[in-house]
């Protein structure tokens, strides 16, 4: 794509009002649009970022089994009274609303619900289970502070997992296998090393639940990361009795300020007993369905991602999920350059590399540095009078102090890795 | 795909309170589920078909430079009251909704407004111009009846096109574009020949605008079709003058319910003056923007399809936006036939085609061809005894009446055909 063609532009201020640095970073390189605070719209480049985490997260749970559904925003609230989650006291996060032919609706600030409605409409016999739906969907929530850019909004894109299974035992096997391709997501997403399986409090049917927690300063929550393990600990569920049955000791732990960026939860029968949603098992019997949640934060992972990977020059995008694969950079005032790019930019396209092609007249050498150091694509491409006269191009890693001439596939070589 | 792995089953009722074919049918099938009137999820088939129709929308839209963005439902008050479209004596449909922090805000029914405040953040020179951007969203609309199935829900997905130029000389060369664009979308999708380009009103800033209406008993608009002019007038701007503006003869049109698949506008400043998104001119001088709009119904697209296409035995759908391109039926009691359906359903994978596998066990051959025809994939590829006996396949097209044996290779030719 040309970059003078891209309708949004690097501005070197955020609104006064934004506190957050993911925020900052991804309104002043022209990701996201501020409409209000908590709430934010996607440009070009903020969209195709966050399509490429929803693949790798759709990717991962197809392969464990997961049907994709998408299911109303609207909520029924006759369905929400029944497990006791309509009335303010109970859930104060709702956003309601009044319809025009009477009677209230809710947006959806989770989708268990509906979800259970749904399937109490289709299972009907053991052979129908275990089964597993998820969607991707805007949840809202009504919250009262939004300072946190994109990492939590009143409107936010997640990944929410459902499982319903015969029994506990079922359950557990589909939850293992869940925790297996959480890891493999975010190590894939490029948050592997600092993201780390906690335990959590776990409700009414369970001891723990379990978060992944990426390490970040500017995290909400606190949690006690045991390094050699690999596991950490809310600060939630944190004593000695915890610990001694998790095999931990108070030693080797550390304490961190954590992001939540996803988190499975056994629900039991709570939703199924209030719903109805039974099977009826090998001996004619009718049993209610045990069932799971697994969410992950699309546009929360991607705030995360510009928290803790950034730097003081800008956005550092890990190369699954960058908007494009490189940034070509054309120098110089006459078209000679210019040409130069535009052909390697067709070369790319044609060998599936996505590129951007900085083809801006009036911006100085500098300016257009500094811009794609914001913006944060993985490689920088430099077609200049000196890259011509070597017949080569200049490559760049983000993060790399400088760059090194390469030939034509030496290039392609580097793009590809 | 294997069927007995699909959660959703086919059934013998539509709820009771469901007076659209559109919706009966996808219930029916288990593309779809009514949350409310008005108010549906889509379960996999129906997301499978919906995400196939956002995908043809998409490559049309990008061929003529549309931008893909994704802005927020929630919508900042302060803004619509700008354009004077906040107040409920103006704009009845809002669902609006209080804020836990203080002040009201509305859930997205149009996106004119916030757009043009992104782009008066982002445009500034007569080189930013012209410039389209567009967005797949979900809109909401309070509607008061809600009859039409999900071709006019409270809660629906719709493209969005929007199109920023200098002046309206520019802003003509583009609408044509989109006139262009749009009609090869309605072919691709199957409804070219049904789908008329209709004279509507046009509001402060020009003559007309122009909608594209499919002719069927259930639309909700009447229209008048010059079939071979292939153009057609809406019954609210139907006069004389009209006519003869457009060289129509009142004899040649024919009266045709119909229903509007997109509608195209021309916005002029309307929007651009009340919210201040102006550009300098080649002589310095400041200009309000020329704007464009251009929607299509995505989901109501796949009601009118079904609505348009569909028989007494159930849904047809067009090759390009079926839920999957062949269901594989294997008959016979013992495991003779599955093992060889199952390994055409892994041959057609890897190539490229992808099935759905009735592998249900308990189902007999009737029950099997009369779920195939209610959900309407466009070919259906017996495997038994009989076909087994004769080292072949019986494939049928799905409107077709019989089917015919054919080897493995003239199998793949029709499926790719």
């Amino acid at each position: 794509m040309l970059q003078s063609a891209l309708f949004t532009k690097t501005r070197k201020e955020a609104p006064s009002d934004e506190v957050s640095r993911n925020a900052e970073l991804l309104i002043k390189s022209g990701f996201i649009h501020k409409e209000l605070a908590g709430v934010y719209s996607y440009l070009p480049l903020g969209l195709r970022v966050l399509k490429r985490i929803e693949q790798v997260i759709r990717e991962e749970i197809n392969k464990i089994g997961g049907q994709e559904i998408w299911m109303s925003a609207i909520q029924d609230k006759v369905l929400w009274e029944r497990t006791d989650r309509w009335d303010e006291e109970k859930v104060d996060n709702w956003f309601k609303s009044e319809l025009k032919a009477g009677g209230q609706v809710g947006f959806g600030i989770t989708h268990e619900e509906p979800l259970t409605r749904i399937m109490a409409g289709n299972v009907k016999s053991y052979k129908d289970l275990p089964t597993y739906a998820y969607q991707f969907q805007t949840k809202f929530r009504n919250e009262l502070r939004a300072k946190s850019g994109i990492m939590r909004g009143k409107e936010f894109l997640m990944k929410d997992l459902y499982s319903f299974c015969r029994d506990e035992k079922e359950h557990e096997k589909f939850y293992e296998k869940v925790i297996t391709a959480y890891k493999e997501i975010f190590k894939r997403l490029g948050l592997g090393d600092l993201t780390f399986l906690t335990f959590a409090p776990g409700g009414i049917f369970a001891k723990f639940s379990h978060e992944f927690q990426t390490i970040s300063s500017v995290g909400e929550d606190t949690i006690y990361v045991d390094e050699k393990k690999g596991i950490a600990v809310n600060k939630e569920v944190l004593n000695d009795e915890v610990l001694s049955s998790l095999g931990l000791s108070r030693d080797e732990l550390i304490e961190k300020r954590a992001i939540e960026v996803g988190n499975i939860f056994k629900l039991g029968t709570r939703f199924s007993d209030a719903l109805n949603l039974n099977y009826t098992d090998e001996t004619g019997k009718s049993v209610p369905v045990f069932m799971g949640s697994y969410g992950i934060g699309v546009s929360r992972i991607m705030g995360a991602i510009v928290e803790v990977l950034s730097d003081e020059k800008g956005i550092v995008w890990p190369k699954s999920i960058a908007p494009f694969s490189a940034h070509i950079i054309s120098i110089g005032a006459d078209d000679k350059a210019l040409k130069v790019a535009k052909d390697l930019h067709e070369d790319l396209n044609k060998k599936g590399i996505d590129a951007l092609l900085d083809d801006r007249a009036e911006m100085s050498p500098g300016q257009k540095f500094a811009d794609a150091d914001l913006i944060g694509i993985p490689y920088r491409i430099v077609v200049s009078e000196k890259t011509m006269k070597a017949d080569g191009f200049e490559v760049k890693g983000r993060t790399e102090g400088k760059g090194k001439i390469v030939n034509r596939e030496e290039l392609f070589n580097i793009l590809k890795s």
